[in-house]
């Protein structure tokens, strides 16, 4: 039973009603493959259930060139691009350089004529970085850190799930929009998950592993910094002791006898009270290479993350700020580190708001291998209850001019891969609201194609899942594009970000995190609010940049306004762009990001009779009424709280409770 | 092993090195009982134990008047007072109306002559209520709601935990205070603890009702108002149902074949979303009479809680107050409930803050039965982290002239009964803080004798459990009864409340509880702060008070200062008595509040030499040391929130974070 909600993009049947696609039906009535491997394997299948899902046919697979229209599989080893998709008289032919290109070819062969029907399927393409990879934060009694969409896939109960169809069917999204590295376990990796990478796990790891290989993805393994000392009895985690050295190497070559394509291992350490190397008066680059020795004879990866700060603050100290921290401690280790190591770092220098500078390390390392790291999960972003299409944010970073190598030197080009912790769980909706798989839909997409534009994916995963037409495109890809801003508006506008429940990071609480030991504040009293991170009177953070961004940061003048508070502490009254004062703005933001909450809500109930998947549509529903819910107390607690502290009433009269 | 964590004020052996107890020595040689009993024999044990550890011996027990001196456990109906100690030169002789008065006046003999030594033991007693009650808020699993040294006694893992011997440790501890009543399970009543009235439950509960017998203990079971649905399979709960009535009749009289002396059931309903009669359409009185009507073949009371208000009030309406709930609620029902039925009225008419007005409706139903209820467990006084002895608090209530029946209408004089929601857990120190059993005493001492003061209390407190030595006596009995004021001074002075983080209510959250659903509120602006109680312009709540009382809340100058900020909003420059502005005093209080913790911590240290029991002083000193933490977190987090709203220094120059 094809359901949206289970099968997102990868329904196939969504347009049978706006298309005709009865010039394809010929073509699918064989598949030649020259070479079949398990991959390519996968691949067929995929069009088979294309083939039975659109015309209800089964095509024959031949091993050699048939007579009559076919779909054929080719390899092409010499070829300039990954896969090319080029369509005759004769025959579809998905042209791919590897197995894993082939299969990514017919998946863009499938998606175009889902998506386009008549139009020209046609495409040619090749991934912009070699590592695309997807994060979990599965724990072993089967919750999710920051999941909302249900429990692990792969855990539960501090046993494994082995739940394999499921598991396929994940590997089939995922290889669908180019994702091939899985970790599958949470950076933060308590007791049982350290036992991994022992034999108590890695048999049926290594299943979930096979599993993942035959769609091209390498599974990773996040891993315990103090495993020599928990799981090897040793006395340190001493990153150049040799017993430790050794631990490591014998534990990594029995995990690589389990799992020969094992990605790699990911690492978060000395962070958050996790362990680290710092216990030993080491560095991060001692720790790092230490793994990446262990893991180098078999290929595999160390992805090292840099999210790392004190989390024991003082928030008497003005001067400490959390958003130097990854900068201040890895910029120095530049050319340290071994190959086949990678840091890991998010896409701005605090966490996952909904509005940050870029991080200033970005592109600050010329000499080491980096991956920037984004959250598909919605954890300060509406939990996948409230609507925020991220590709905007995550574009917006990846097109950031760092000014390293002079004007044009975008993130993007400093970066050799991407990561991004996932939304997805084991709800029938793996996303929760049915709407948050564009991010993860459109993640995959632009790891492989930075330049594709978030308006261009919106619209190919909206044909795919809900369909080409009129009245459904015409209102929910409006509101993709437009929900980043509407939920920034009725949070937290001008780059200030949290503001938010602390543990729970949704729902409004201003002052929640403001005196907390996190680092996290907003410094709000009767004069203004903001952080003053300039050189000039501030934490010094924007030194950290290139002279072109710091300067631009620096000055409240120069400083774009959506980043306004982020970078400055700004009093009330300051006159803003359009001439109203800061106050004046924040009370806007807040009327206006909580108005088109309201109209989303009463979109999405005039779209329901154009919406065909009912349980799609309930979900949704839901969701956009909580969303409403939520806008409304953002908007009237933060408008009251600061009308409590000034005094100062809407310019407009609306309604601010005393 | 004595050890004063576990064995409290029944050690006995604390003062041997402070007291010649020769004189005493001879009488202890033997015990004459005239009649026993299970409970005299619980007394008959108690002196057992005491001569043991005070004089290492064993007292003979004679059934007929012995030769030389003894100890005599003797009936006397007709007394004037229930209990009643006498010593000639050949014996001491305890007299007691009931056995359990037998036994009320063996613990008074023990205590008196372990705390005195030497002097006169003689004394007689007659309880003020003939209820005095304790309340768990145990949960099947084990964890106790508000809970603070370790889970239940009773509970674990959904199943009785059987631990006959601590739960008979327990009830002595109880009886020597006089306690005669102890529901075992939380008022709010989940899934299992509504089988405790089914055979799941009741072979086993018997059990500890039996134990609780032979302290003259009768024991309670809180009810789920839903049960004749959840249990029954009934589709109604209403009270006025003929099948329903019917249910609880049956099943009651099921739980009274088990436990004959039940005392009854103690029911939560219709608030904080627990079920109860309002579903029907019908009143309070309703409800309650209907299980009274089960309970009253069997002897049985209903102990009806009157803590009900609404738990999703909106914060932008300022005209809603919870303060005013209660009265509210059940004042309209004076005289509409049966005999059986005593409704149990908190202090306060919020929720056990460190301060608030006492309850307008003690004493405001003249025609029914009331307990006033107060907690020990320190859910906002602290978690037995912070010092706070209570009893002062309890007897400003129970001292409280509501003016009811003309000028000295005490509460102590309008209600039958008292309870108090215990703060005893499973840790080997039962209470956590080792001097936060003094509450747990103190509770039982003034419900027994409303005029015993809190000074009275906690020096015999003290003296039964750290003895009488110089240092310990000038060093605790001053902390004891400084130590709500030090508590208040550093929260939340001049009546206000609230301010903690949610959910733990430990701890500093100005704001946290703000713009919650609630109710609690601090109304914080740029021109003052506080909730405005009054008539005139506020909520109108200071009219639920006699008119000499709401006529002193109502006007600002009449106010008492320490609830200033419970009835009214006030500018920050408003002059108080000490001609010292609000925010000035509101500054002052933190400060002192936290000088207070520091010396707490540090006279706790110095009399480290002084104290036997080193658990004991361990303990508590690794909690004065979390409690000076605590304390400069609310001092610097509260002044520099109110420095954030007004711009205002301290005039003292004392350090305030900007």
């Amino acid at each position: 039973m094809v359901s949206t909600v289970y099968d997102t993009w990868l329904r196939y049947d969504i347009n049978k009603k706006h298309h005709d696609y009865s010039a394809f039906a010929p073509y699918f009535a064989r598949i030649y493959v020259s070479a079949t491997c398990a991959v390519t394997n996968s691949a067929v299948e995929e069009i088979k259930l294309a083939a039975e899902r659109i015309f209800g046919t089964a095509p024959e697979v031949v091993r050699d060139k048939p007579k009559g229209k076919y779909i054929c599989l080719c390899f092409d080893a010499v070829a300039t691009d990954a896969y090319k998709i080029v369509m005759d008289a004769d025959k579809i032919c998905v042209f791919g350089k590897t197995s894993t290109d082939l299969l990514y070819g017919t998946f863009r062969m499938l998606f175009n004529m889902v998506a386009k029907g008549g139009g020209n399927i046609a495409e040619a393409g090749t991934p912009r970085y070699a590592l695309r990879s997807i994060n979990h934060w599965d724990n072993g009694d089967g919750t999710i850190e920051r999941g909302y969409s249900g429990n692990s896939i792969f855990f539960d109960n501090n046993q494994l799930t082995n739940d394999h169809t499921r598991i396929r069917d994940y590997a089939r999204m995922m290889a669908s929009i180019g994702i091939n590295a899985i970790s599958i376990n949470n950076v933060n990796v308590h007791e049982v998950e350290s036992r991994y990478i022992t034999e108590d796990f890695l048999p049926g790891i290594a299943k979930y592993a096979e599993i993942f290989e035959n769609y091209g993805i390498a599974l990773y393994l996040s891993v315990n910094y103090a495993s020599p000392m928990e799981l090897g009895g040793l006395n340190t985690a001493d990153p150049l002791d040799a017993g430790v050295k050794q631990w490591w190497k014998d534990q990594t070559t029995l995990v690589y006898k389990h799992i020969p394509n094992l990605g790699g291992y990911v690492v978060k350490a000395d962070s958050e009270n996790r362990p680290g190397p710092f216990t030993y008066g080491r560095n991060h680059a001692d720790g790092a290479n230490m793994l990446a020795e262990a893991l180098a004879p078999h290929g595999g990866k160390v992805v090292w993350r840099c999210f790392v700060y004190d989390c024991h603050l003082d928030w008497r100290d003005r001067s400490i700020d959390r958003a130097k921290a990854a900068y201040d401690h890895f910029v120095h280790l530049d050319g340290k580190f071994s190959d086949n190591v990678y840091l890991q770092i998010k896409n701005g220098p605090m966490d996952f708001q909904i509005r940050e500078a870029t991080s200033p390390l970005l592109g600050a390392m010329p000499a080491t291998n980096q991956i920037v790291e984004f959250q598909i999960a919605q954890e300060y972003t509406g939990h996948q209850i409230d609507l925020c299409y991220l590709i905007g944010m995550f574009k917006e970073c990846l097109d950031f001019d760092t000014f390293r190598n002079g004007q044009g030197s975008y993130v993007k080009n400093h970066v050799l891969a991407t990561a991004a912790v996932t939304n997805l769980g084991n709800d029938k909706c793996w996303t929760g609201h049915p709407l948050a798989a564009a991010n993860l839909f459109g993640y995959g997409r632009i790891a492989y194609n930075t330049e594709l534009s978030a308006e261009e994916i919106a619209a190919e995963w909206l044909a795919l899942t809900m369909g080409c037409g009129e009245e459904v495109s015409k209102t929910v890809l409006p509101m993709l594009l437009s929900s980043r801003e509407a939920y920034e508006n009725y949070t937290t506008p001008f780059g200030l970000g949290w503001m938010v429940k602390t543990h729970l990071h949704y729902g409004v609480g201003v002052d929640d995190y403001e005196y907390s030991a996190w680092g996290t504040y907003h410094y709000a009293n009767h004069i203004g609010f903001g952080v003053d991170r300039t050189v000039k009177s501030g934490t010094g953070y924007t030194a950290q940049y290139c002279p072109e961004n710091a300067a631009l940061y620096e000055n409240i003048e120069t400083c774009p306004e959506e980043l306004l508070l982020f970078f400055h502490f700004v009093p009330y009254n300051h006159v803003m762009k359009n001439g109203k004062t800061l106050l004046q703005n924040y009370y806007n933001k807040h009327f206006i990001g909580c108005e088109t909450a309201e109209k989303y809500l009463a979109q999405w109930e005039a779209l329901a009779p154009h919406i065909d998947d009912k349980e799609l549509y309930e979900i949704a529903h839901e969701r956009f009424q909580r969303q409403l819910k939520n806008a409304i107390q953002w908007r009237d607690v933060v408008n009251t709280y600061f009308y409590r502290r000034t005094g100062t009433p809407d310019e407009c009269g609306r309604k601010i409770y005393p």
